[in-house]
């Protein structure tokens, strides 16, 4: 029997998100599942829950900065704080459903992710800069004007409000943000938990 | 050399402490370490950070209910949701601290934590009424008059006041919280990060 894909939400600005991405597919391989990505916007999951980002609180945010950099070499993954941080990413998710949506399909969308995760989380690549995300969609090996012209394009921008009403109505209100099966996962930090969920099935 | 203890806060009302509470020790064994328990109350901790508990929240409560039960099965922890919840727990805190100063000590204290949270997440006893407490407290071996009289107590009321500063002092936000050596895991889910830095040290 075929098994269903594993749903995988994320922001572009999550750095959990981040090292979750250098993960799943390599787990997800591993247990016969593919990967079904969902790029939102957080802040919009975040206003719908009347959630606020952990670096938003003073008495967090060094614990959270340090556990952002930790956690990325728990899992063996490069990681440098990029400043400023966090930032809107909204042009990077548009492009993120141009590619999943066109000829190109979710495997460059997939590809997109990870170059521009590892930009943004390594290089310190401002996201939300466009001439910066057009230099980085053409080192992509993408046609960065046509990326440009997606990103402001209505159409993109009405198809990431509607994953973002669709994540909301899922019940995901952070990322990485994961399901299997129907069952929820929330966090890098479940990682653990998704592995065995998957080995065993349900526990 | 001696290696310094594990500090460890918790608060009797919270699911995660509850787990961490069941593993903390063992770990803590095996690398040569001791654990240094400090009740506290999460709704200052919360307070002070400007946070609230993640069941206060109505997009992330039933996830947190589910993740409640499926992290102690995880770690093979008995766990019955206790209804209501999350509860007031001064007088159980206030127990602890009269132990641990007291000619009992620490490790008194520890196996009252250990009780009263089976009590509470195994078989729903109510730790905010003081009946229950009371029955709880003989039944755990202790002299239920003289616990009633020290939760009563504007010593311990202070003792615990003072703790609940002290941890905000020491920046903990939530709970289970752990140090090792200056280094903060907030969380049941950093156990397998809090074993690899006793493991191998700074990582």
């Amino acid at each position: 029997m075929l098994k269903s894909p594993i749903d995988f939400w994320f922001d572009f600005s999550s750095p959990y998100a981040y090292i979750a991405d250098e993960w799943i597919d390599a787990l997800a391989a591993r247990h016969g599942r593919t990967v079904r990505r969902h790029a939102i916007l957080l802040g919009v999951t975040f206003q719908a829950a009347e959630l606020r980002s952990p670096v938003s609180y003073p008495i967090k945010r060094d614990y959270a900065l340090r556990d952002f950099a930790r956690s990325a070499r728990f899992e063996r993954v490069p990681y440098v704080q990029p400043q400023p941080f966090p930032i809107a990413t909204h042009l990077a998710a548009r492009v993120f459903w141009w590619l999943h949506d066109g000829a190109a399909g979710p495997t460059a969308a997939a590809a997109w992710t990870r170059s521009a995760l590892r930009a943004y989380f390594t290089r310190g690549v401002p996201l939300n800069d466009p001439a910066a995300l057009k230099a980085l969609a053409a080192d992509s090996g993408l046609d960065a004007e046509a990326a440009e012209a997606a990103w402001n394009d209505p159409v993109w921008k009405d198809r990431l409000r509607a994953e973002n009403d669709a994540a909301i109505a899922a019940g995901v209100f952070g990322a990485p943000f994961f399901k299997v099966d129907g069952e929820p996962f929330w966090g890098n930090d479940r990682k653990a938990q998704l592995a065995a969920w998957l080995e065993r099935g349900a526990f």
